[in-house]
């Protein structure tokens, strides 16, 4: 069995509107950063995998993602593996 | 005037309760997928940068996140700058 570390990042689909970006964007305008626009609030999940191999890690991590991490309806994920020696 | 792309990933400091983790990673064993531990949650955050150059750019964002996107206390936070063209 292989180890490897998995990072999963999540971030509502374009066009899903962002209330908790929105609300960022005019506390930095208060904040005096009218420099930083567009904000998009996400989440990050970093967990450890033990599987064969790298195929079989993804396919637990994107299963689990869509079973319970994401919202695959409002929400898009995208996958990072790295080995872990 | 450029543009940049930052990333800036807020993570729970070393030694602090990750609750939503733990939750996680219990729902995780009764979903069957024991192989998947170890679940840290965090926040990734999204933004554009309109900045003179880079180290300015990432001064900004550095301030900002100082003063409203992470609680230092109890969280890291790394930036990641992209030039966009």
């Amino acid at each position: 069995m292989n180890k490897y570390s998995a990072e999963i990042r999540i971030v509502l689909r374009n066009g899903i509107l962002d209330a908790q970006g929105k609300t960022i964007e005019s506390s930095l305008r208060s904040l005096d950063f009218p420099q930083l626009t567009n904000v998009k609030v996400g989440k990050v999940i970093n967990l450890q995998v033990e599987a064969e191999d790298e195929t079989s890690a993804k396919k637990l991590v994107d299963n689990a993602s869509k079973k319970l991490l994401a919202n695959t309806i409002i929400e898009d994920y995208f996958i990072t593996l790295t080995k872990v020696e």
